[in-house]
């Protein structure tokens, strides 16, 4: 069934209202009819069931039939916070990690990106949230992983205390078990991870000492060294594994 | 250091011979001298430094320093079979999967394969075996994922009872966790993993069906729908952070 995103504001008692380019694609490219039926997610990550009420001039009118208890989404929310990648690799990542649950991803400005931003560089990609939002729908997910400006790392080491549990994915850690990422999400309870991924030149030792400086955990992701455009998706798919696929009575 | 993948007969005693391609980058690409050290990798896996001794007409001697203990493949065989894809898609998963540590790709038709083989085509593909070759290389891996050429469904059954644990992921399945991935994963104490994943429009119920019959395990991966080109890249993550992140003394 056709799935479309709608904010918590557009619902009115049992009553929701679609506008623009969603109006658009329900009367024009679905060709729906009265009492068809849609899925409505909003951005809480709550969905229902909801069918067509009427037509008006720029917007459709929907009735809540019911919500829908699936849960698609992960209990954590988890950002990755990328190292600035190439355009085609930075929208393969989002694609893939929209699939797997991620809930924000922030691209960071590091010193070894090949990537620059110009001061004037309009650092909001809309393009990129689109493909986010399609690929959040094709996965069938109830939220849209929302993606942040372009910061700088100096940014990024400001906003690190929001976070329960700051991970950086560092290959030199392939081995230590010690810590390793399995057994801080085993022990995890709460609700914000951040995870820093290294652009295609990995992390400088500066930015390394500033990251262990900042209490962030390195972790390694197995003894094979993968790319940047790799490491985000091994570790959502970790967490997926871990906290999804894993027994409940599982300490 | 330069990493080459060379057969286990081009070793004689403490003497390594490397003719072709692999010469041609050793001498002019890469302008190494005299008692230069490069890694030379086994089809066995087996990891060696080595150093230049001399070069001859069109190949070049080397001596083995010693050999490098560098644990860097998984203690299992993964097998991903997958339903046939668009070559770019095929491309893309060959990449990511010989990162991840996959032992070998064995494209498979099935029925809802949106690409069709036709009968006098080439089934083996140079192309993605060159590809997986400098994946491999990257990764630091002491192996390459081999790439079979294109089988049958019915002889992806035959060669089912191959393999220790066969697994099929496949969504329906998404939240039993009465036989997760993970329960498999933890018990298994075996050598050789199969995992089919279907194409595009995923497996036909008469694939179900078979694959069911023929003792594979349905398992999902998570509530959400991943694509074709993401399912091969989870199951090798959970296999990677279940076997090479786990802690040693967990059962």
């Amino acid at each position: 069934m056709q799935r479309y995103f709608i904010n918590e504001n557009d619902i009115n008692g049992e009553n929701v209202v679609i506008t623009g380019k969603d109006y658009h694609h329900i009367k024009n490219v679905m060709r729906m009819r009265k009492d068809e039926q849609v899925i409505v997610c909003t951005n809480k990550g709550i969905a229902y069931l909801a069918s067509v009420e009427a037509f008006l001039e720029a917007e459709v009118c929907l009735k809540i039939v019911n919500r829908l208890e699936d849960k698609v989404e992960l209990d954590v929310e988890v950002t990755i916070a990328h190292g600035l990648v190439r355009r085609e690799k930075a929208e393969e990542v989002i694609r893939r990690l929209s699939e797997l649950g991620a809930s924000y991803y922030l691209p960071v400005t590091m010193e070894r990106s090949i990537i620059k931003v110009k001061d004037n560089e309009n650092r909001k990609n809309e393009r990129q949230q689109l493909i986010a939002k399609e690929a959040s729908e094709q996965a069938h997910r109830t939220k849209v992983m929302q993606i942040s400006e372009i910061i700088s790392f100096t940014e990024l080491l400001k906003i690190a205390p929001n976070y329960d549990l700051c991970l950086v994915a560092y290959e030199e850690k392939g081995r230590d078990k010690d810590l390793s990422l399995m057994k801080l999400l085993k022990a995890f309870t709460k609700q914000q991870i951040l995870v820093v991924i290294g652009p295609e030149g990995g992390f400088s030792p500066r930015e390394i000492n500033l990251l262990t400086a900042a209490a962030f955990h390195l972790v390694g992701l197995g003894p094979r060294i993968l790319r940047t455009e790799t490491a985000p998706l091994y570790v959502m798919s970790a967490i997926s594994y871990q906290l999804e696929l894993g027994e409940d009575d599982e300490n």
